[in-house]
């Protein structure tokens, strides 16, 4: 996994695409169903929150302490997606550190998948890196699995199967 | 997922939220209608495109240069959102700027609203500044105004109006 980091994606991979956008992807599935959700990390989440509240009239409908992952969540629901408000509970979890490293932003972006065993298999065989090579549960009863920010245009790619 | 609602929100966290900020607001409009795009930095749009066409069968349904921007944008359809690879087309560009600091990753997050004006008012009050004060013209004939990422936990948000 670790070498696949470093490697550039094959060529081969996007030879199609370049003569003429993709035809022999034409009759491919799209895999993503919806923006899921936009993860921002932020400092202090009643902060966000209130924010969220106030500039837009938005209100949080779902909120959950991820222990596995080191994080409080609020979610505030738009259309049928989220915005996931997320907040460190320690100074270990990989919040914390991209807080610390990067400050508060946007932390990551959830695409949501029919089956997101399938959607890490497409993504790997893309040239992605999985960091959760099997699915595994996630927020408010999902199913996700994170795919590295190299590999995958510098963007931290959850994968979500409600 | 109602009853998961009830099980992971004690209701102190709501009424604490409540007590400063929501009661207030619980009659107001939520301003944000959809997530209308993340917009994701990219050295090499053409190889993004095809990262994505190969990952996840996806298709670009729209692209535009954006000379005010400095930008070259490619746009997959998610849903109703979109997912907006971006490039730059010339050094002094924001995004030009972006990934020399950064690299690539997103880059923002764009909200979509009724009324681009009333938004940028409303973040305005909450205490975010804009970048435009006045709503211009955004890509694909939309309405759009950028709010500067300090004031808004460090996310640079694109109000888009259809």
């Amino acid at each position: 996994m670790a070498s696949r980091l470093g490697e550039k994606l094959p060529e081969r991979q996007f030879s199609t695409a370049s003569a003429g956008w993709g035809s022999a992807y034409d009759d491919r599935t799209m895999l993503l169903t919806e923006i899921d959700h936009v993860a921002i990390a932020v400092h202090d989440l009643e902060r966000a929150i209130s924010f969220y509240e106030t500039a837009f009239g938005a209100s949080v409908v779902h909120r959950e302490v991820v222990e596995r992952d080191g994080v409080e969540e609020a979610l505030i629901k738009v259309a049928d997606s989220y915005v996931q408000l997320t907040a460190a509970t320690h100074d270990d979890s990989p919040v914390a550190k991209f807080l610390a490293k990067r400050g508060e932003g946007i932390h990551h972006i959830g695409y949501r998948v029919d089956d997101c065993a399938a959607a890490v298999e497409s993504m790997v065989a893309a040239g992605a890196t999985p960091i959760d090579t099997e699915p595994r549960p996630g927020s408010r009863g999902t199913t996700v699995a994170f795919i590295h920010p190299k590999g995958a245009f510098g963007t931290l790619i959850e994968l979500v199967q409600e």
